[in-house]
């Protein structure tokens, strides 16, 4: 890993100076796919940004009114390590209408957004050895996370079924060793937009109490749905004592920026976790936390109007792939990103790696996306192509435009 | 550790299902003293906080209003991993004029808070079993993060001089193995308020190279001083290629919580921590490195104001304990502690324990602190008794009154 080793500006110590563990860390490398698309548009290209999962949707209002508020009422020193009481009461509260769960204060640590909450689930619950069983395609840092700190990233994949993406649960069983420990779970899926039925959760609640494991639910999406009602693996019976729900601020409220989320489950973890935040970053911003208690008990109109503008972007997004030659994309009914299956598509234009197209598309089209490889290694019994496309950072003009032209480009 | 161990309200897995490493993560048991004063504080008592290192002095108003302007500027969503382009530059110039150093932007990884640049020095540099050397007394947080990620944990001491806490050197010296490979070194310390000569640190950067060492240096103080300008480890030859330096804006900036915090050192490791952020928070809060740009490169009635205060507060502080029977406090000329010497006061009083002191003084003035306990494990050969006092979060008038009554008991 060049980039890791020490530079020769900095002395010349014989050893690396970098420690062996950060040879394991990895990275998000769709920040790459940003670097590419942001030196196509300094050649005065015109870029459509479908890369980054980012909203270009403002805060609610109200939120930031709150949060202003409490700058001025004095909410500028520490808080406690696990945040605000009433934050943590108000979402143990949110969490128990939704899941039917029966959190309280306690079983909440608040973070500075999502993501702590996986290297935490991680370093709370993981010895070094253990297996842990994650998505791939998935969110990279799970197996960044679970490898650094010393574990065994077991991959499991998805199906393309007849109206979505099902979980390979008889490959995922088959991969249960003794030494599995942990299952990340990201229902309501990035990069998928796959959402578990009931038979697919209650088959892995039974995986999970016969091999005695414990579950990281990334819920990140759980409230970004446009109909229906999503459903957690933690609602099922004796669930809640094997779960911690990641919970963030980030998408229902458009608050990526500000940085806040939680870790929500069973006591004895959360005071570990909270034990973390003690060590990590003293506790979450204070006064934000109140803007988000008034976005979670406060007037409701934002998040309701952040989901109508997504839906909006969603239909016209999947029209236009599903029109393009060699291109099918299902209807998710949740997340905002799209994983159309491309490979009559790369057939057609006569490409057999993936990011060739996807740069082939960057440069003739201006439409800049992922692909299936930044969502983990490939697994070897793949045959299939897909690209991911995110609708939250792009308005529904401009998919219109940008969508056209890759229709154009497939025809 | 007891406050590990599963809860039985959670199922019964025979084995703890809490990591190994947990059992090695510390805290601050600093904590401990807020709760008993709250406690103290709810039977009707009066509570004279010198207990927290908090600020209760409002963040200065262009820092507010910069925050607020960003937001409005649509600054909700991600920025890059290691944070803002002008608030890295920003940071790396305000550098170069206190430090004589060349840094620029790419030197600089944003982070939320001082606190997190410990653990991901730690986790760049460290590898398990390396010995590294921590001052203790010293902020608890570095012996913790040491422990927790498989090092050695060494601690080194200071002596009381007639002006004032000087490292004890030679022993830090003796305690030099081969396998000592980072040195924590926290100038303008807490909870001494203790400041290096420039013989100190020549001897320091003198060892540092010899037993080829990285160092942290952590200058959360190094703005937070009365007179004189503060100097830095950093700025000695050869230094800065072998220094991360913890910048904060906490103190300087009344911004506690707001947790906004960088890592300043060599590119090499730099890219380090900006690939820890991705993994750990995928960024900084947006907005407020604006805020902090502007308490940069602004007006800076603000920082004035702060060290103004806090001037006042110390003079006062130190006036009165020097005036109780058995107490001796040197003048800190940085930091926002006070670490007297109550060895003739525990004797007077007839105490041989520091904490038995400490409840005792809580119980008979209201006035609450922390004593030398909370700062690490006493080494065996300390036979002198300290509190320490912050005064960053009292008022004068308030200091005044709780500070007479402490002289009463004593008297």
């Amino acid at each position: 890993m060049a980039d890791l080793a020490p530079g020769g500006d900095w002395g010349d110590p014989v050893r690396s100076r970098i420690a062996n563990r950060i040879a394991r860390l990895g990275s998000e490398t769709a920040f790459a796919v940003s670097a590419e698309a942001a030196a196509f548009a300094a050649l005065g290209n015109t870029v459509y940004p479908f890369h980054l999962g980012d909203l270009n949707i403002p805060t609610p209002n109200n939120v930031v009114e709150a949060s202003f508020k409490a700058i001025r009422d004095g909410k500028t020193g520490y808080c406690p390590n696990a945040g605000i009481p009433e934050l943590r009461a108000a979402l143990a509260e949110d969490l128990n209408a939704s899941h039917g769960t029966s959190y309280s204060a306690e079983n909440v640590a608040v973070q500075p957004g999502g993501k702590p909450v996986i290297g935490k689930f991680i370093l709370a619950l993981m010895n070094p050895g253990d297996e842990v069983l994650y998505p791939n395609p998935g969110y990279p840092i799970y197996e960044s996370q679970i490898e650094f700190h010393g574990g065994v990233a077991v991959p499991y994949g998805y199906l393309e079924a007849e109206h979505g993406f099902v979980i390979d649960l008889e490959a995922l069983e088959a991969s249960i060793t003794p030494r599995t420990r942990l299952l990340v779970l990201n229902d309501l899926q990035n990069p998928l937009g796959a959402e578990s039925s009931p038979e697919e959760l209650s088959h892995l609640a039974e995986l999970v109490v016969r091999h005695d494991l414990m579950v990281l639910c990334d819920e990140a999406y759980f409230d970004i749905r446009y109909s229906g009602v999503s459903s957690s693996l933690a609602s099922l019976p004796g669930m809640a004592d094997r779960s911690v729900i990641l919970y963030t601020f980030s998408k229902k409220f458009a608050m990526t920026g500000w940085r806040l989320g939680a870790a929500i489950g069973p006591r004895d973890i959360i005071e570990v976790i909270a034990k973390l935040n003690v060590n990590d970053e003293s506790c979450p911003n204070h006064f934000i936390q109140h803007g988000a208690l008034e976005g979670l008990l406060g007037d409701q109109a934002g998040p309701r109007h952040i989901l109508s503008v997504l839906k909006e972007r969603r239909d016209v997004a999947i029209e236009l792939l599903n029109e393009s030659s060699g291109v099918r994309c299902y209807t998710p009914n949740a997340t905002f990103y799209l994983f159309p299956n491309v490979t009559g598509a790369m057939a057609q234009k006569g490409f057999s790696d993936v990011e060739d197209f996807r740069r082939a598309v960057l440069h003739n089209t201006g439409v800049s996306l992922c692909s299936r490889v930044h969502f983990g290694r490939p697994r070897a019994d793949e045959t299939e192509q897909y690209l991911r496309l995110a609708y939250s950072g792009i308005d529904t003009d401009r998919i219109v435009e940008g969508l056209s032209k890759l229709k154009a480009f497939l025809a």
